[in-house]
């Protein structure tokens, strides 16, 4: 596991204003939510055992219910589901059930694909272009990629899916729900004997506190997967909150096109501040390099000066002290880390 | 995963009004922890990031701040405990980071010891005593033991420990608190190069939704079983939850004198009905055998005519389809159990 992500906030004592270290958008009203979770905590009837009560009584030992539920949803059949403790769960099962293969990974992207093949034996290819070598038969793919934001065509992707049957494609599109490029549907990437899908529920409705996530793909790849997960991963809270999720609609403030006009806006006035290259983006996450200095510095600065909290990229494959990512937040919120910086410039 | 849990009252449309079929006691008072975990999915402030919303904000990607302080609890160093998501997560990891070993497992006993290890390469060998051949490098014992109740004299643990050690004893406490024999302490565990103790806070607490448990043992174990974990993988409720459960203590009606007491009863009820082989048990639950009939039957008829839950125990490795377990309840609730038996007896 690195030793760093985003969303540190706990290594501090100072309050935190304005946090753009996570690409978590949280504006969600979640009240709905969280009352419902509430009414289940508590028992309705002590002595009953349908679960009314979701600390006393185990988990479904595999998240059967729910994985029904959203192959539904998503037009798929039920083996084509799988329900995970968050994606990360995911990720290390597929590295694990792909014991010992040759690995490719589209990099700087999220390490925890790196970490999960490397600890299962994978022998790991880093790679800078969607192209790789004859012995690969994994390639991960984060779509849209954190932390650049970059959005791979997926022309270009269906193209090599369709060119390399012995590859098995793993595309985390954990960020599907914040950008406007196309991708691949649950649907479409089942058609295919060789792709699998990661969904996360973390990142559509800010809940990571709670762990829940899902992969799909056609039902052979699935079920692989499936022999090697263990009871009970996926908590009742977790389990529940998918149900609920399955059949609400939670109001939430994302009007993505105008958000993402915001990110342009962000990315724009970052640039103009001079001393920062800035990543294009298609999603509300973005990449910035410092000309000068190091983001520790810049990081401790934010934080105990302005209550700011950015990603140190720094960790990320391929990149080094000079990278940090952040997450459009609020115009005020944006603008006051703008602010942040200049004068972090100023003082330097 | 084998086919067929504890607690599979979901399986069933019929409403339960006495379930022995999971060895977790649930008559623990919650109320508190509830109403604390309520209070905790409810942000109190909606900009803020220091996360008084368990929903919204990641939990640590390691539950260092849990691990520290289950470590001041039991005088251990705090290398010394990793969290878990459930006993379970830790039975996977051992497997995993112990991989392709040659390992012992006593049994009939709680078979994920057995899967995890056929997962991760073992080469298993089932033993029946408290002995095994010279190229096992791995020996699992779960003490009390689940299904038959059975606790191991510590002293001769301790013999073999001390014998032997190559090998690596697992040893899965997760009944600990219902039993008056004496076992391990974290603190004793620790002290030996060669153990790893489960616990379960699942067991103690009636808190099965939530998954939480943790593992003890030396620092050099238990630091090798850390590089093999992901991040994130107990979510922040049952970091909560563990978290308040450190600094407070539930209200219980749980007298265990008494309580295994009424265990000693119930068995020795069963054993009057004729027709019932029953295990001398050490603990609250107890290990049954018909001598007549399949416990599909039984179980089928005590759920669908009394609405009682068993469980079919014929999963267990050594155990066929004559044999169920059930954990002690109220004394009302075993009289159910007890006329409902010799119901199905005179109906046979």
């Amino acid at each position: 596991m690195i030793e760093g992500h985003g969303d540190d906030s706990y290594k501090y004592s100072q309050p935190i204003i304005a946090n753009f270290s996570s690409n978590v958008f949280n504006r969600v009203d979640l009240s709905a939510l969280q009352k419902h979770l509430c009414q289940c905590l508590v028992p309705t009837d002590a002595t009953s055992c349908k679960c009314s009560n979701l600390l006393t009584c185990y988990p479904e030992p595999e998240p059967f219910t729910l994985e029904a539920r959203l192959a539904l949803k998503y037009h798929l059949p039920a083996r084509s589901v799988m329900v995970t403790n968050g994606a990360t769960e995911a990720i290390y099962l597929i590295a694990q059930t792909f014991r010992g293969t040759n690995t490719a990974i589209l990099q700087p992207t999220f390490s925890e694909y790196f970490d999960a093949c490397s600890m299962h034996g994978h022998r790991v290819t880093s790679i800078y272009q969607l192209s790789f070598g004859d012995d690969i038969r994994m390639l991960w793919l984060c779509n849209p990629n954190n932390p650049t934001g970059e959005v791979h065509d997926k022309q270009a992707i269906t193209f090599l899916i369709l060119a390399h049957p012995e590859v098995c494609f793993v595309i985390d599109q954990s960020y599907e729900y914040f950008t406007l490029e196309s991708l691949f549907t649950p649907e479409e990437a089942a058609g295919y004997p060789n792709v699998l899908l990661l969904h996360s529920m973390t990142k559509r409705y800010a809940l990571p506190g709670l762990r829940l996530g899902y992969v799909t793909g056609c039902e052979g790849l699935i079920d692989r997967l499936r022999t090697h997960r263990m009871p009970w991963s996926v908590n009742s809270i977790a389990i529940e909150a998918g149900l609920y999720l399955s059949e609400h609609e939670l109001s939430t403030s994302l009007d993505l096109p105008a958000y993402l006009e915001e990110a342009k806006r962000l990315s724009a006035a970052l640039k103009q501040l001079g001393g920062l290259e800035v990543w294009d983006t298609r999603t509300h996450f973005m990449l910035v390099r410092l000309r000068v200095g190091k983001v520790s510095a810049l990081k401790d600065y934010l934080v105990r000066k302005h209550g700011i909290l950015i990603r140190d990229a720094s960790n990320f494959e391929g990149l080094d002290e000079h990278f940090f990512r952040i997450a459009t937040q609020t115009p005020g919120e944006n603008n006051r880390l703008l602010t942040a910086i200049a004068q972090w410039f100023s003082e330097y």
